[in-house]
């Protein structure tokens, strides 16, 4: 693709996604578990633009939303609503009493105390919940200890002897029905061994389930493949369907997965100006006009992005990327090899399509940044670029 | 304040800023500076809400800015153009443009590079650029790494040589006027030493220029003056005055600084409600409304914010206080001694009124939240909360 059309068309910072990557990687995905009944529940949070949710839906996608604000975009793109589930370890009331009025395939439950504000609601409302539970099989996913999520000092899940009580206990209740049962151990996992480790858990405990009569007819293996951000080896979605289903043998369950990262991670470029580069005695600084509140990963988990600069190779050394904010912490790139820039050389930033557009801010009052669709070869732009008059809406009229 | 009563009408999560407390930290800081020609210029990115602007403009505070959206809030509620500064480590072509057309009190400058690009766009619109040139002295403000920015591996400034040239190219320009001299060592500093040497520093380099004839008028000392947050010993502001004072016996210049936390920091509390209590053999999560993308200073900074439960007492014991977001960095507090809560118990978190709402986003695809003012006991609305259309607006119409 010509970076620097796209960026002088649509100006910069922009975010751009090629969306036939995001296609091959859900059709990669399918494949490996053609095999057996399977849903894709793409996980919203990792980009959320609704033209996205959209192309996957088309493809057949369900979501995994965490939000009810992320199950109305699933909605509002016409995915079906037996194929959306609502999962996270907080869920207010209203948001509860949304996702059971529009009738959503499950909402995932991540407590006992949940699962008493589920019941409580859907006894009001006079429905019955269909939910699952959350195991947390106490494995080390071997991450940044930000995207670990199964261990039991993280908040997420429940071990499986309290899981154990909750399936009784909702089995019982007459206003909720369990149906499926979920783990998600953490994300960017490139290590095949936990996963192994955790789906060998919950399944084992599937069958003791339905020696108990609970018929567990979701078996949700949660996401959290790795991408390639810096040559890692990743891991074989083949090898990874293969495990999940050998734990499976004669268990008649839809596998659920739920993957974000992997389907729109590497569709991603962000595309930043240099403003100009700044030489110390000390450093070489390239500053450009993307900063932490357009891409946060680099300051948040101290992430790796690749980093391209289009059109210049000459005059390699080390370089600190960073942007306008005011903050030490607004980097892209620390002490990286790069080439000489001027006055408008255009950087890409690569991985840059999942948890980067969605974890933006204003800060600054810097607008969030425009987005723009690459479909066979064609492009589209699926975000308008905030103006002033947006950034201050909500404020003008109380004033 | 009756915080419940402010969760019931506005509903949680909630910022709510007590306007007398700005008022008071306000006239502290005049008081402290009124032996001298000064003008206090708030710090827009600590809280760029309209209504604080207005409040902060009615008593004669000027802005400095960090982007073109900060200058033009600052220009939105009236703030005086003379009263109103540009700085930041990074400008667009087009920033500059503004801000010239705009014709501001100055632009301050962080390096050669930049000193180009304005002097360049200034002959472009045939104007003389006012400008001041950030000195990084070199001296350790012993605060958290991201928020230190006075070392010569920081990206802010430049080291007294090279501004020394930039001065004197600056003075033969016919595009650019040196008016200022500027310098800011970190922010949330509470040990004056780090300000004494800087002050030193400058104030001598000034001297220096002045033997050359370039005359400088304006004095800019930064910010960073810490707050209390968890009963740290902050520093006297009349303390500080009286150390810039003696460094400036005998210059006829104006002392600018940019209190931002300073002003804002304790007058804001977060309301946040319990969803529910989680506890697990290992440990006890009180699993709240709020979240990181609300306020993010915990995970970004490790920051420490004081937390109140409304109403409860009784059995105190530690737990993790965690947001609904799926990930392990979306916490307030980790291990803290907390009494026992239950569903719509009320959290209030402290020192909340500085880089929290501004650093906001919509991740996960959460509303940013309403702000209220309280102002002689009264509070009213000062920023709507995002419905779901807000959130999607930018992109629905490209669908």
């Amino acid at each position: 693709m010509n970076y620097r059309e796209l960026a002088n068309k649509y100006g910069t910072p922009l975010y751009v996604y090629d969306f036939n990557h995001i296609k091959e990687q859900f059709n990669e995905f399918k494949n490996a578990f053609k095999a057996k009944k399977s849903l894709i529940c793409y996980a919203v949070k990792a980009n959320s633009n609704l033209s996205v949710l959209k192309y996957l839906k088309e493809m057949g996608a369900g979501c995994d939303c965490v939000s009810i604000g992320e199950v109305n975009r699933a909605l509002k793109v016409g995915v079906p609503k037996y194929k959306i589930i609502y999962s996270g370890v907080g869920k207010r009331d209203d948001e509860i009493r949304d996702a059971l009025k529009n009738d959503i395939l499950m909402i995932n439950i991540e407590s006992e105390e949940e699962a008493q504000r589920v019941e409580f609601i859907a006894k009001e409302l006079g429905v019955k919940a269909r939910i699952s539970i959350r195991i947390n099989p106490n494995i080390d996913a071997k991450t940044h200890s930000y995207i670990s999520t199964g261990l039991y000092e993280n908040k997420f899940g429940v071990d499986v002897e309290s899981a154990k009580k909750m399936y009784i206990k909702a089995q019982k209740s007459k206003y909720l029905t369990p149906i499926g049962i979920h783990f998600h151990i953490g994300s960017q996992i490139t290590n095949i061994e936990p996963f192994c480790e955790a789906v060998k858990v919950v399944s084992s405990f599937v069958r003791s389930l339905k020696s108990l009569k609970i018929d567990i007819k979701f078996f949700n293996v949660g996401g959290g493949v790795g991408i390639d951000y810096r040559g890692e080896e990743t891991i074989n979605i083949y090898d990874y369907s293969k495990v999940i289903f050998e734990n499976l043998t004669g268990l008649d369950v839809t596998i659920t997965c739920e993957p974000g990262r992997f389907l729109v991670g590497n569709s991603g470029k962000f595309l930043t100006k240099v403003l100009y580069e700044k030489r110390s005695s000390k450093k070489r600084f390239i500053i450009t006009d993307g900063a932490m509140n357009d891409l946060g990963r680099p300051s948040l988990y101290s992430a790796y992005h690749d980093i391209e600069v289009i059109g210049s190779q000459a005059d390699v050394s080390k370089a600190d990327v960073v942007g306008p904010v005011c903050e030490s912490s607004d980097f892209f790139a620390k002490d990286r090899e790069l080439p000489k820039t001027k006055h408008n050389d255009l950087l890409v930033i690569k991985s840059a399509g999942a948890y980067c557009f969605t974890m933006s801010s204003n800060y600054n009052t810097r607008a969030k940044v425009a987005e723009v669709a690459l479909i066979n070869g064609k492009d589209k732009l699926i975000r308008k670029r905030d103006n002033f008059n947006d950034m201050i809406q909500n404020e003008i009229t109380c004033i």
